[in-house]
């Protein structure tokens, strides 16, 4: 099965398992909503395209690895686009969850997924106990204190903050952690994956930020001018367009070449071309293809 | 050690790792007053309890089970306080964490504790990862959906509610999960333990009911008559003062009744009786005794 179905599949059994008789029927909803149809799941894509570059023998681990970054990403979102944050009411080109569901169900749908992703690797690790320290170990460090995404979050609390901090724990570490866990899950070397999923967590981030400068809110699905609306540091302000779009291309370069010969690396390479011509918003495409 | 030391000391070290260099000062300190100082820490001295009933051959893993019920449970009380929900001022005599810190600091700390609830468990895993799935898999369905008690707050976001699945999801689930994981932690057999937990669980809530009713704002350290401002169901509308205490001391029996026969089962039983007593309001203490 190819990486995306597979990924689907995952989903979907952990939320109808969460849906199941006796819940909450509104939460169930709630989370459904959060997670489909999803957006390109970067993140999972990366985490199992490296398992399979390091042989993929427990796919089920691998698969579960995948839906738990998910989740947890998925969880974020639903956070961040709360009143108190963001305060968006559109998200993937729907109303977010606070909008449609409220503001309760929204801060629970956020707190049920992050419960979701820790059972969902739990559930697979039945088959592979000794691969499951190190899992959880690796996804719970990107997700929580001290430089998880949650943490990432919370420096827009603060009173000032380091902007490379920042992105590394807000957007860097669950990237991070998509590489990672791949290996960690198909037993492979886990340290030499760590750079490709650094370099793609600011390749990403610099996207994001392209985005929100250079996008219309109907294509892009979500409000844009949001860096600048909540005074938060953006890449385009500090760098300009052509200097974001050259920062952009040349991480995405040093993520390929950071890539450890493997069977799947070929693979992979091709896999992470395709994702990165996403990250350039259709505005701008002919200023990277110069 | 005897077990409140043990706990903290859990609990400390693991607040202690997520404020490490590089985090986020402020969430460092909504987290530890989201924990220290604590209650009477019941469930995780539940999970004690049962761990030393069932041998406790594994102290790390059975204080690393302590510690994660404790920090769901803190992290529940922190997102019930929000405004959306209770819209609580005080906690524990003190200001809630969003009355301290504001609220987007209050969602992240909560979630943050969810987090670190599983990454402490995960980190006690690598010490005996046969037990791990399993001790996951216990407080994560304690935790999320569908019987959890995050499953459990959602349903007062539903227009109509069986009361007996909305307490035993929102209370009895994590009173139910410290026997259980208390078993799983030491090898036990975590069926034996279940009824123990249910009971309390209910024992609890009833105790809660009463204390909303029938103590001041200033001996609870929270607001009282939270109930019926939010129209929720109570015990003590249902059943009368004479009839929740009465009811609430039945539970204490079938609980005491349920323990198993096992060395530590006389420690035990005189843990629960002690803890009893702290279930009923001083105001009704003489009320209990007749």
């Amino acid at each position: 099965m190819t990486a995306m179905p597979r990924i689907e599949r995952a989903l979907q059994d952990a939320i109808t398992r969460a849906e199941a008789a006796g819940a909450p029927p509104r939460l169930g909803a709630a989370l459904r909503h959060a997670v489909f149809p999803g957006g390109a799941r970067v993140r999972p894509m990366l985490c199992l395209a490296v398992a399979r570059a390091c042989g993929d023998d427990r796919p089920e681990l691998a698969d579960a690895a995948a839906a738990a970054i998910e989740f947890l990403h998925c969880a974020s979102l639903v956070h961040d686009d709360l009143p108190c944050f963001d305060d968006a009411a559109t998200r993937r080109g729907r109303p977010s969850v606070h909008a449609a569901f409220g503001e309760p169900l929204a801060v629970l749908a956020g707190d049920a997924l992050i419960v979701l992703a820790f059972e969902t690797l739990g559930r697979a690790g039945f088959a592979a106990p000794d691969r499951l320290p190190r899992l959880l170990a690796t996804i719970a460090a990107a997700t929580g204190m001290p430089h998880g995404i949650v943490a990432g979050q919370a420096w827009e609390c603060e009173p000032s903050l380091d902007l490379s901090t920042y992105h590394r724990a807000k957007t860097g570490a669950l990237f991070t952690a998509a590489t990672l866990a791949g290996a960690v899950a198909a037993a492979g070397t886990a340290d030499a994956w760590s750079l490709l999923g650094e370099r793609l967590g600011e390749a990403y981030q610099v996207a994001d930020d392209l985005h929100d400068v250079a996008s219309d809110a109907e294509a892009l699905g979500k409000p844009v001018g949001q860096d600048a609306a909540h005074g938060r540091a953006n890449a385009v302000h500090r760098l300009g367009l052509d200097g974001a779009v050259r920062h952009l291309r040349g991480l995405v370069a040093e993520a390929l070449d950071s890539i450890p010969d493997c069977d799947g690396s070929a693979e992979l390479r091709a896999l992470i071309g395709a994702q990165a011509k996403r990250f350039v918003p259709t505005s701008l495409a002919t200023r990277v293809a110069a």
